[in-house]
């Protein structure tokens, strides 16, 4: 058959080289390539297809979850992929499965918190997989606050085991994926309890079900969670819910690699500081702003290509439509979430140097940047994350009616990806978190402490309080100096003013439970400001290819003028700019459209995503849209027959009017 | 069973009469008298469960919709309900179904178009049911441009026939519901070709399926398009594709009210104005904004329970964690859409006078108001819809975690709901045809021509233009014309502001396109004001019930005040308001927040909903959330096995390390 290109046209336009902008959006030629090939491998496999996911029952669509996963292994054995590429083949699968606890959370929750004796003894038991295992910390009554988790590990020194136990109801272990149906092991969290006295949350390593028959072993209960949003979606994973009736195990179970019980029952702090459990906090977090650019860019990639195949309106004699892509509406709208994919990219890569860089300052006893990093990575989180569930929807509804349509993709790829909103951190909580550290670096203004890294310039409080923007004129926006400090300005000054009003409180923590969504506020403020910083010191870089850099600080400029539109209420309240001057950053940034129209398509194109990865009939790379569309409609099981089932039974005594007698 | 109120300290709190909100919700006390009654009714029957919905397969889903559609026409023809008791019948069994088209669409198309005959031969067999019909409007192509269609309806003289055809792959009908599988009859929307020329859109009943088999006529395809956005939501419509080959009717089946086509095949303009389907149109509109209301108050009802029933940290000396309903993060997100669903009811109650004043004016040959009467409806669909869209998320994402679990009923709340955001005029195009009335009022300011009803205020241009207001401390702001000044000058200087910029382009047109982004923001003032603006109104009337109109005056303060919150930008960098008047608002905002709180259950309990209606566990009346939930967990299919069904094949091969010789 012969390939017809329906975006051509489009791709001719593009100003700038989309293979070298392939690798800037990768992070370097070997992630490119490993990404690519993968890709294809898993999109030419027949047992990856997932066209039909959202038409499966809950049971179809698990077994199929376990077969992908079980053929997954069998490929990533026989191809002898390296970890890297096993973990982008899991990744283009694109179907949440157990294996994604198992992999990314079980395993490093051993590798983090294990002895050595611990890790050698379970670790190539789980890298092979003779056992699966999830990570049990949530419970039906409480998320958030790891601190109220009620299961109990309590030492019996009479025969040196825990006796883990669910005392009540909402100590159920209630969302671990993985657990409902699969796992044999899990690592649960429990309050230990030594000698009557409480010790706190613990992680305890709990063979769930017999490696023989995969029955619940003795005193466990254990099962599915139900449904959740959407169809397809995370219904392929068990999320799943746990009790415990006074299970036994042994003391070397407890994962002592910071915290020790003793064969008496004695209860040992480590001297290892706890803050090295950040390190792993700040390597998760990175992965979850890596995915939220993913996501982004999935669903903007979509919207962008049916927007250059819709037509609507407009219309001069007899021609074709107006593409939609053509509207400022539609500009408005896409091309700051297409912006914000590229930003959210980078401030991701920028992440995994801060990773590395925190764990060796961690092994140098190097405490220093933690306080600072942590806030920063929290915040990051909590604001790509939100953004990118909200810009889903938003993509969904830029491609009118048919983006409703499972074979749109994005109902799925919303409702797959909305839960990060809730993990390793409610976004609205970490932003309190960052809030008040904020509030710290301000109230340590002036003691000679000087801010470092992303507050660094929290430093400069004195001046950015009242510096006032120079602009003059429209393009004095493009300049990277400029918007940075109107950012930096906004930032510092709505956490300043937040500090001084907190301060009117008699009790400082009256004033921060009463002013917490200001302080929420403040630290949107700060790491909008993180996000623009890191795209424009991006922009400082070496990046090869012909126009590729020019394409980025377009984007760079769409996404630092967009957001402060959007917030203007903040930069123009806090005097940081002139309303004139946000009128002239508004005019500015329409002309940015119109130089990121010619390249929309390209730009997409650079995310290098196949058909299969990207799961949408609007968003197909051909632009074969319709026919698509309506090939696809035959294919629900409704049309299977001509005259539905239950038309005998509840259409026909309506119409021939017999519904007082026919039995219902 | 004893009946326990897990929430019955909170609604000891309650500060006002509850009964007494119930009827001013309700409009009257006898719309709350039937409501109470006919959603008991539905709720006790069951027939009409839907706890299971999210669970069934498409093709059971579709059957068991069928199977309540028959039901609650039987009880309708049983109970000899009116045709008001009927309508909220059908609206508590609340699962989407073809006779929402056939009584909201069909026969409202064929009184509001066809001629006297017309109507007496069609409407007496859609009354009774004898035909089902849809409404075939939205084709694969075209949706927002109705004057783009390209289905044709050709006038052959030779037959007195008109022939039916779908030209083309994208002029194939698409989305109108209960075409897929169930309508016998349409009003197809089609080109009306006489003598070789095109006279434009026109209606026309099309049989579409056998009254005696069911069995799709001649010429026609017809089917279900597929799968849409969630698990149960609107998959239980068969929304249908529809294309025609030839296919003839008699002539006397194009709807003749407005225009005809004689048996010489001469098409005739009507001399009845076109502006009466205007009517209609805010019929329907009128519906759609009380329909918003009604979805938001579900989810907010479901939010603020489960956020008085949930707690998280603030334990004190191993008390209870605190309920999250008195975190102030909680509040500043919550109570503006608790605050939100009260003012859409009140602007939904305006419009049904409004529909009512519009056509008495028309009978009257007064088509004085209707631009203004447009211009309005369009931009309170608008706004009420997407603002109810992201309010459900918003209540989904207050419940935490469990929120995304189907048992919350949020996430199928969402997906059910959303369309509304496209259908009936997608919400930015109106905004654009709001902005455009607008563009229009400012330029005939002065021409002595006087701005009526909702736009009056422009009348006032002059002085809005350059007001400044007074408020010096926070309680200023709980002053109605304080607030409407506010709004006022806002609306009014956004307005004249694009104005000018438009005026700017050497043609207007392009200035309309280029800063069609700014026109919408304009319309949103312009449709916020409006909003608050009736929401005053109301509070003018005589409201009976202790401390009814206290509650009510709290709650317009905080829906108005959470608004100048969020576009703080609007009103700042416009000059309406100073920073400091902005910062007094939000501390005015804090205050009430504290003054909804006690209140909060009690103010939504007043929307009376069952527990079957509101579909939630999260949001059950008695607050028992936990128990349920954990009870429900155990209902889903993957929990009818301990061992999952793929364990022999998927799960034990890896943990047995036969995955190199596993057939998979």
């Amino acid at each position: 058959m012969e390939a017809l290109d329906y975006l051509a046209e489009e791709r001719r336009k593009a100003e700038f080289d989309v293979e070298e902008m392939k690798i800037a959006w990768a992070g370097s030629r070997q992630a490119y390539e490993i990404s690519d090939r993968v890709s294809r491998l898993v999109a030419s496999d027949p047992v990856f297809r997932k066209d039909n996911r959202t038409m499966l029952s809950r049971k179809d669509l698990f077994k199929d979850t376990l077969k992908k996963a079980a053929h997954a292994w069998k490929r990533i054995i026989e191809l002898r992929l390296s970890e890297e590429e096993a973990s982008k083949l899991r990744f283009f699968v694109d179907q949440p499965v157990f294996t994604d606890l198992h992999w990314g959370m079980f395993i490093p929750a051993i590798k983090g918190s294990g002895t050595e004796e611990q890790k050698a003894k379970w670790l190539p038991l789980a890298y092979k997989m003779q056992i699966i295992g999830c990570y049990a910390q949530t419970e039906l009554g409480h998320g958030s606050n790891v601190q109220g988790l009620e299961t109990t590990a309590t030492f019996d020194p009479h025969t040196d085991e825990f006796v883990i136990h669910s005392p009540t109801l909402t100590s159920s272990k209630w969302w671990p994926g993985g657990l409902g149906k699969v796992s044999t092991h899990a690592v649960v969290y429990a309050r230990l309890i030594t000698d009557g006295q409480d010790n706190g949350v613990h992680g305890f390593i709990v063979q769930l079900r017999s490696l023989d028959d995969h029955l619940p072993l003795p005193g466990i209960t254990v099962g599915d969670i139900g449904m959740k949003f959407g169809s397809g979606a995370y219904n392929s994973m068990d999320n799943g819910v746990l009790r415990f009736d006074h299970v036994r195990i042994p003391r070397d179970q407890m994962l002592m690699g910071v915290s020790q019980v003793t064969r008496e029952g004695k209860f040992l702090q480590s001297d290892v500081p706890r803050q090295l459990v950040y390190g792993t906090m700040v390597y998760v977090r990175q992965k979850i702003v890596a995915d939220a650019s993913c996501a982004l860019s999935r669903a903007v990639c979509t919207a962008t290509r049916y927007s250059a195949v819709r037509r609507q309106f407009g219309s001069h004699n007899g021609g074709p439509e107006t593409q939609v892509i053509d509207y400022k509406t539609q500009q408005n709208r896409l091309f700051p979430l297409l912006a914000s994919a590229y930003a959210f990219r980078f401030v991701g890569e920028w992440l995994k140097w801060l990773y590395t860089d925190v764990t060796q300052r961690l092994q140098a006893n190097d405490f220093s940047t933690l306080p600072e990093v942590h806030a920063c990575t929290a915040g990051l989180k909590s604001i790509t994350t939100s953004a990118t569930a909200d810009a889903i929807e938003e993509c969904r509804k830029l491609c009118g009616g048919h983006g409703y349509l499972s074979s749109s993709g994005l109902p799925e790829l919303f409702a797959v990806y909305i839960p990060a909103c809730t993990y390793e951190g409610d976004n609205v909580v970490l932003l309190l978190q960052v809030g008040r550290f904020l509030m710290k670096t301000v109230s340590q203004l002036g003691s000679g402490k000087k801010p470092v890294g992303t507050i660094a310039y929290m430093g400069r409080a004195e001046h950015l309080l009242q510096c006032r923007s120079e602009v003059q004129r429209a393009e004095d926006w493009l300049k990277p100096q400029v918007i940075v400090e109107a950012f930096e300005a906004r930032a510092a000054r709505m956490a300043v003013a937040c500090s001084k009003n907190i301060n009117k409180f008699p009790k400082q923590e009256d004033g921060f439970a009463e002013l917490s969504a200001d302080l929420a506020e403040a630290a949107v403020a700060h790491c909008q400001l993180i996000v623009v910083s890191k795209f424009i010191e991006k922009l400082q870089q070496d990046i090869p290819g012909k126009g590729v850099k020019r394409q980025l600080e377009i984007l760079c400029s769409v996404y630092a003028l967009s957001l402060l539109h959007k917030h203007l209420g903040d930069f123009v309240a806090s005097g940081c700019i002139t309303p004139e001057q946000g009128a002239l950053a508004n005019e500015q940034l329409r002309l940015l459209y119109s130089q990121v129209r010619p390249n929309a398509i390209a730009l997409v194109d650079a995310f290098n995503y196949t058909d299969h990865y990207l799961g949408s009939i609007l968003g197909r790379y051909d632009g074969n849209v319709y026919p698509k569309l309506y090939e696809e409609a035959w294919k629900d099981p409704l049309n299977e027959t001509v005259v539905p089932d239950g038309y005998h039974e509840y259409i026909r005594p309506i119409l021939k009017q017999h519904i007082r007698v026919a039995r219902l």
